[in-house]
């Protein structure tokens, strides 16, 4: 039976912004054979990723765990948890993963109100600070770092009007997280939702969320202990608030999983939580404000050498995303036809972008392992070399000097 | 920053009904480094997977993959697809992945029937005819092997009696996929939700599903484009039926993200999916026949050493479930006391129940990679030693004689 061959795939030079490259380490780490999901060694591995995620969320919530999808199930969770039918949620949008939550929310049977944002800027909070009194929604849900733009919104006084206004605030951090600062406790977010397969270069599979016991309690009222489980001690269903529509992604069961009852709900994800607690490792290793520092270097020096070859770069300066860079794709060149040759001739992987950007810009990311001096100088030599096999007349060399000269300490 | 300590998991023999042990060719798979979602060498392996599941479940449908998340998530996948809100569902439940099945479908908004059978039995395939032709349903949804008592259902009346009457039926083989027969087609079932860390024995965190076309049109009445990668060319929304209410469960967005379209959803689990990858090949390898005769022969020897120990059987031998054997727990025997000994001392877990057989019985899994001689015989004789550290009185030796009679051809 050969017709399926041993699993051989290329080594990837990944330059997107998500899924990256992933650490040795962490590979190593789903390697190994696999334990019970109630042996005692295994609790002890949940209990010690929880208390690393709290290093990483920055907070000191109870509530810190993975939610066993990719990213968008931890936003699913958090929004369908949070979400009673009929609930106002204000989406501010700026790109296409507001248009995210707002079709998650719609889902919810949330009333959603948006405000937007044209593609490539984001915005000054006192605008959504403005439509929070204009609306007085239950729930504001807002995206930290939008990877379809490459760009970065201001959190802080945000979260801060929320709480001063009894707001519920839901932050999806899933490009952010581990890459760019993301304050939990101190910029007042009451659920955060991280993502794996970006900053913290953990293979696509888990969502890490946290939150606070404002959202515990909005949880709770709407807790059921699932039918096959229940002991006959519990509060009758009438004395609830409407069920969480999603068995799967439930927190407040989830939380009865992760939390000393250890009751039972799906079979936690072995081996992905090896990768995961080795990731966190990875980063606590390195130290936050070490890696966020990282980030921004290698940022600098792509964006030195890409302005150096001559390029346009797409979107706002004043909020770009650290970890995302965007470039417009020069007039008359085939965006579709410099990626493919960036993959088949160079195995550098960048992105294309989504709805009304598809086709004219690109996506570089410089994210978690991937994110590194090798890395950065191996796409600028390429991408010089491709874009001129496609005809663009640019500066040869200059891109690889200037990002030289920014590593040299210029 | 040594606080958190290198992964060394204690290698286990686990006899679990799940997640069992994994063959090292998948801890291998897993540790081989990521391709972007959209590299053409992944796209390739996406396809080879639902090719190789189309063989896992024994049809011609078009539609088979993973769904990204543990076993429940295609279950949900698949329940939150089929019913709308208001739909009849028709639900045998004999045991606690009954009521799981049940619940989810609640919080679909179905209008739930219900038929039961005592714990431990399964039902003639002549009263949930009966139940159909009573309570004319829009949906059956039933278990096909129930972990939770150790019992299999017989479907293929069953099926056919749904396509006859146009009933839709879904069936949660979570519990049997690979390990015992599950003829998706030639029983008539419409979709088929299969599990992971079972019998196909790749870690938790996949759920295959498998459905034909009676399925996707129902599905396709709901569909939505997500919003921010509309074209602007969608149907409007008021010509559909009601929209799936999880985003991230939306078998009619992922069917898009699968198909040749390739239309971004999530980010496909990369490592998960070279894990499942590999375990499918492990499958077709060793052949779907030999693999189903192979559980049965193991099943054979561990319920000839049991026996053997003159320990009692529990739930109706006439619908036993090759891949787990339940026994009751003999009186004034602590059964936690038994499972952590087997665990410390010997590295065995075995599994207790929930419920209302919560302390009654134990289960002993015989699934997948775990299923072989070396675990069977490993388990007889440390529980035989166990039992007798336990004050229980039984026949010193018999058990790993009677079994080794059944190895040797008796």
């Amino acid at each position: 039976m050969k017709r399926f061959g041993d699993l051989a795939p290329s080594l990837r030079t990944i330059m997107t912004p998500g899924p990256v490259e992933v650490d040795p380490r962490v590979l190593r780490a789903m390697s190994f054979p696999i334990l019970g999901q109630f042996d005692p060694e295994f609790t002890a591995i949940m209990n010690e990723t929880m208390e690393m995620l709290r290093e990483l969320f920055q907070t000191k919530n109870k509530w810190a765990f993975p939610v066993d999808g990719t990213s968008r199930s931890g936003i699913e969770a958090v929004l369908t948890g949070l979400i009673e039918p009929g609930d106002k949620v204000l989406i501010p949008i700026y790109g296409r993963f507001g248009y995210l939550l707002q079709e998650i929310a719609q889902r919810c049977g949330a009333e959603v109100v948006t405000i937007t944002k044209p593609w490539g800027s984001v915005f000054e909070p006192a605008e959504v600070i403005e439509a929070l009194d204009l609306h007085q929604p239950d729930l504001l849900a807002i995206v930290h770092g939008e990877t379809s733009t490459g760009r970065v919104q201001p959190l802080a006084e945000i979260g801060k009007a929320c709480r001063q206004r009894d707001i519920l605030i839901a932050v999806d951090a899933v490009a952010t997280i581990g890459g760019v600062p993301v304050e939990t406790d101190a910029w007042c977010l009451d659920a955060v939702i991280g993502g794996a397969q970006k900053c913290l270069s953990v293979p696509s599979g888990m969502a890490p969320v946290t939150y606070n016991e404002r959202v515990e309690r909005k949880l709770l009222a709407r807790k059921r202990v699932e039918a096959g489980l229940q002991s006959g001690t519990e509060v009758p269903d009438e004395n609830r608030r409407p069920i969480i529509q999603s068995n799967y992604l439930d927190l407040s069961q989830l939380q009865d999983y992760w939390g000393p009852q250890r009751l039972n709900h799906h079979t936690e994800m072995t081996s992905m939580l090896y990768a995961l607690r080795e990731g966190l490792r990875l980063v606590l290793e390195e130290g936050l404000e070490e890696r966020f520092a990282r980030h921004r270097l290698h940022e600098k020096a792509l964006v030195a050498g890409l302005a150096a070859m001559g390029l346009d770069f797409y979107g706002d300066e004043s909020c770009k995303l650290t970890v995302v860079t965007c470039i417009a794709i020069p007039e008359g060149i085939d965006g579709e036809s410099v990626r493919s040759m960036l993959l088949d001739r160079f195995g550098i992987e960048i992105a294309s972008s989504f709805g009304p950007l598809k086709g004219k810009i690109w996506r570089i990311g410089t994210m978690g392992f991937s994110c590194n001096q090798k890395n950065v100088l191996h796409l600028l030599g390429a991408l010089e070399a491709v874009l001129i096999r496609h005809g663009h007349s640019l500066p040869a060399g200059a891109a690889l000097q200037a990002a030289l000269e920014i590593y040299e300490g210029g």
